[in-house]
């Protein structure tokens, strides 16, 4: 039986009963030799690879150019925001997605295609070690951006979930992403503001070198 | 006197004795109806707009095509991090600097004059309120790209920063800024993941109309 996720309760947690995030106040000294303070959340489930979790942006072409670059997109359910997200492939360190000793790479070829069915080919690019919201957390991510080369037509491979995993991932037009965003929000979703972030740069080069702003 | 700065303690905080920000223990339901547990941590500062944070990306371009369009990027110590941040111009609702009754754009436009100088000619566009790491906490934003037009070669105006603020703006070319960013990462900054992300999609544009997945 299916039902729509939701929030039934919120209560204040303290910090001694919290099992993944801390609170912590930090005493820092400013750049005139002040002391000051800082309030911070940290999630507890950082390991040795330093990474708290890693992004998978999947480029999806056709050898023939049977269909235009595309992209993968997950809607998923997130308690904090109480309402379906909709966010690149993530890894997080907490539901112990990247495995010990793997590169951020190898975590994010394997993770796509347990949660997609999709087989990375290659690796573009990743970007640095990066912070999500470096004045709330210390929290931190990277993003792995991967080819899925297809023979020729679109394909749509089986998820190998685990149970009780619930996502919805959609082939989404590289050059429609922003567009799709928009869409979404206007639908009632959330939009990942990294993933927004990276549709509102891509659309805004095809503006820029279409001469719109020259 | 100026000096480096630096965390000099971390304790961990009880969520009573903490200002700004609380932990919270989320009842849900899940998509099976079954009662599950997710912790988050929330700003408390969040007022009636219903937003955290508003993010400034200037396009900054010359009438005359003096130079080639350009952003601003602003270097930040931030204790969470302990490191100096790279990041889009951000005003954050806790800091009171988005003024009651103004819209997110209004707000933009007065923002990035005051920290930067540069005075914005139009709003180009501004994404849906989105959310920074919706796994972990309720903390939302919105992006707003405005243009700044200059009559001619890149002028490099006064900042009218409070005091106690330590901001250093930086000019980038567009084209160059995932590089940049790169670069900084490098040296030993952090980049935000948001500015990261908008950069590394404005590049991807840019191979992908080059034909280099074609």
């Amino acid at each position: 039986m299916s039902s729509a996720p939701a929030v039934i309760s919120s209560v204040s947690l303290s910090t001694s009963e919290a099992k993944w995030l801390v609170l912590k106040k930090l005493t820092y000294r400013d750049a005139e030799g002040k002391e000051r303070f800082w309030e911070c959340a940290e999630r507890t489930t950082r390991k040795s690879s330093g990474i708290d979790a890693v992004a998978v942006l999947a480029l999806i072409r056709s050898k023939t150019n049977a269909f235009p670059i595309s992209t993968i997109v997950i809607e998923q359910y997130r308690p904090p925001i109480d309402k379906f997200i909709i966010v690149e492939n993530i890894l997080r360190q907490c539901l112990g997605l990247i495995d010990d000793g793997e590169t951020p790479e190898q975590a994010a070829i394997r993770e796509l295609e347990e949660e997609t069915g999709f087989k990375a080919t290659s690796v573009v690019e990743a970007t640095p070690v990066v912070v999500a919201d470096p004045g709330m957390t210390n929290a931190n991510m990277k993003l792995v951006v991967v080819c899925v080369d297809l023979a020729d037509k679109m394909e749509t491979p089986r998820q190998k979930l685990d149970a009780g995993e619930f996502i919805v991932k959609r082939v989404v037009e590289i050059a429609k992403l922003n567009d799709e965003l928009k869409e979404y929000d206007a639908k009632g979703f959330v939009v990942d503001a990294k993933l927004a972030h990276w549709a509102a740069g891509y659309e805004m080069a095809r503006r820029i070198a279409a001469g719109e702003f020259a």
